[in-house]
């Protein structure tokens, strides 16, 4: 079975929160509410972790090139 | 419900400030006036801290490019 | 009132100076003569403050990928 | 024999494990199960190792401009 | 008067040297002989002083997407 | 005699090992095997030294970006 | 008299060797036997000096986003 990789965005829209991993370090999980053919992201309840400290940022409207990758599945 | 990131950014014109992350650390707030595809964005009664002092900015057009996320709702 | 980034940059021209921050940490004013699609810009009597001394620059052509930003208003 | 590089990654799909090595040092393992002209790549039961400690990352959509190189043979 | 960046290029070409700030640092000065879309140019008699010490370089085609800034004006 | 670059690829593939060198300092040398226009690169028997020491990388796909130079001659 | 960047490659081919200076500080001397509209470059009898040895390189094929400048004259 192979799926294309907006495929697999399309199936984590409105589930279970995917985490987004950033250049630079960040990390952001949420809610996959739409995405684009550049990977830019809508997130819903995002959060982010710093220091141990999570913050609770809302809705995000996350720029593609910022993205290392998105896992769909919380571990 | 699904939404395209600019769907999102149409629904945040003209509403309640915005927060723009931008590359390098800096953070940006101000209204949302315009955007275009490439995320490019006019920020009205735009505010950028730093170091704990509030600078006004005024208008700004910022070239999308230097955006990491977008955030519609305040914290 | 829902303004493209371009049509602000149209409603600036040959009025006050316009600050633009460029990447890198570089802030050059000038009263801005031209743009194009990308963000370049003409700039006329374009200054750079650098270190507390203000060196004239004349005329300058910016390429649009080093803009952070651009303040139309002076503060 | 003559193959381009699409056609090697068609060719590793469902096989076994690939090796991504990203920018900026990281390196994770999985299953390919999908992939794009932009090299935008879909990997199953994906590993990361970091420190000696293998993390366990489920599927990840991969953005292909972190990609330096995929090693389709496991050494 | 408005004009567009590739018009004030346009007309500098074959007149006093500009000044080319380029990413790193860099700034070299020489006679615009031509140009293209891309901020490509061509300088002819160019110039680069690095530590006191200015280089004579003859011509060089300098790649656009290094070029911060090109200033026709000699101050 | 003039040639394309990508005519200069198209006559090292499935001969000696190319020698690639890669942004960050890598360097793989391994047989082309295949190639597309963004310099994407098939490397058949990669080999990579790191401090000394020789890896073996078997198959490798080389994301064009990333790469400095291809010398089709072994030194 | 005017000439587009692409021109002077042009006169440049199979003449005098060109000095290529690439992002990150290296300089390579090579006779220019090919380019395309990217400023990939095909260089032969390339050499690259480094720590005041000569490092004879062969044939080289430059990917032109690396590129600061070429210069087609030695000084």
């Amino acid at each position: 079975m192979t799926k294309r990789p907006l495929e697999i965005l399309d199936q984590a829209l409105n589930q279970k929160p995917v985490i987004v991993s950033l250049k630079g370090g960040r990390e952001i999980r949420g809610i996959l509410q739409g995405y684009d053919v550049h990977m830019n992201l809508v997130l819903e309840n995002a959060e982010e972790e710093s220091n141990g400290v999570i913050k609770n940022q809302g809705t995000l409207i996350v720029r593609g090139d910022n993205v290392i990758y998105i896992s769909p599945s919380i571990n």
